[in-house]
């Protein structure tokens, strides 16, 4: 198993004066993508469910469009040390190999000059979202709960972002980990698609903020929900609103801001 | 003035019932950081301050020294919109030219395969932080209020990243807002570069989790303590252990937990 969590030792103080004391840490390390041998991206992550980053990362990109372009997934030897495990490589199947330099673009920042240019960038790439999905307010309500049920890391570090997949009932299908907001996504994205129960997604339920890329991740992996207890952005609303996406927001106790396609939520 | 909140209207669900109300959002959208005309960075970001963020960020990256590398600074029109101020323009005063593709690595994720060729790399490229800078319990407790003090998103959309810069007296030299946190850091150093105080910083205090990267931006603009509300990193106490760096986190209330270098932090 690969550390997830460091302990080390602090100065602590607080009123009652200053003494050492032990923490754990989150743990944070490069890892990089390979596809077919060739370096593609280096992404800071905490270690764990890596072929699942990679397999949702690839997916989220546009670099595949299902499991089955992945032919085989594992990871590299470190050759200066065998029990690192810091680097993934991609078998594709078929003859396409993703284009490196657009997309990486478009990964970690956007792709166009403004928020115009970027939803339009991305209606040419993208479907709408059709979705007969319906989950009910109570079901959504507990999702915050789930999640944190599922998560084991948070209470022992406080500084590791969380994202869950759930069905239409509420039913946890995963919850992955990790320092990097987008990387828990792409994990728990990457892990439904990798056992074949993506179509099953109802709702994604993230730890942060409901930023722009988050919500493109999950218009990419077609999920047609997307929840938070924090603050959506104005460019994510945006692209929720034209691509037909439920997103909400404040997600805190009874209550919750939808503030794209609140057809979706049964009162 | 760029528009950095936007009213959008959701439902709000509550015990009290569904009904339609008024909510801010921050606004995020890219910004395009061009050199010498050429194209080198799109990276999301909150509108505003945008010539600081251009002039951190170069910074940061190691893609100038100081801000006598910069020449001018200035937006970009767009022939679309004369009203979207999104692309940025530096033009730099030396015949040197960023190399794109390595430094891209760098600073969005990481340049090496695991932590400790992160920290191999880094070391090549800087040099330890040599400073006599200390900051009193008591000043260091008060730097949480004064940032939020400063700033003027968060009450209204609790969703934006906040970064400071302050004197050894806890005096603000300057503070940043962004929904990305590495935005709110570049944009509060390069605040500093331009004005040429940047020597003064003794401490910078972030809203968000203090990670690799920001503890990375920090070493390279030699600020000697760095702050946060929430957790660091395992890779950045190791960077700040490594480089002389102090690194505080949960600083709540009367409460820290000093990681690395407590010998600044005058009880």
């Amino acid at each position: 198993m690969p550390r997830d969590t460091d302990q080390v030792v602090v100065v602590r103080l607080d009123s009652s004066g200053d003494r050492s004391a032990s923490d754990s840490l989150v743990v944070e390390e490069p890892l990089e993508i390979r596809v077919d041998g060739e370096s593609f991206l280096v992404t800071m992550r905490t270690p764990g469910d890596d072929l699942d980053l990679a397999a949702g990362f690839m997916l989220t990109e546009g670099w595949i469009h299902g499991a089955g372009d992945i032919g085989t997934l594992s990871y590299c030897p470190d050759e200066r040390d065998p029990a690192l495990r810091n680097t993934v490589d991609v078998r594709l199947t078929g003859s396409a190999r993703p284009v490196r330099s657009d997309r990486r673009t478009w990964a970690n920042s956007s792709c166009g000059l403004c928020g115009k240019a970027t939803l339009e960038s991305i209606r040419r790439d993208s479907e709408p979202l059709v979705s007969s999905v319906r989950m009910s307010r109570q079901v959504i309500i507990g999702l915050p709960d789930a999640l944190s049920r599922q998560q084991k890391n948070f209470w022992e570090t406080g500084g590791i972002h969380a994202a869950g997949l759930f069905d239409a009932e509420g039913r946890p299908l995963a919850v992955r980990e990790d320092i990097g907001r987008h990387n828990a996504a792409d994990k728990v994205i990457g892990a439904l698609l990798r056992s074949g129960t993506l179509p099953n997604a109802a709702a994604m339920m993230v730890s942060g903020r409901l930023g722009f890329e988050i919500a493109q991740k999950a218009l990419v992996a077609r999920i047609p929900i997307v929840a938070s207890v924090s603050a959506p952005s104005s460019l994510a609303v945006a692209l929720a609103r034209d691509f037909g996406m439920t997103t909400i927001g404040f997600l805190r106790g009874e209550s919750m801001n939808i503030y794209s396609h609140p057809e979706r939520i049964l009162t």
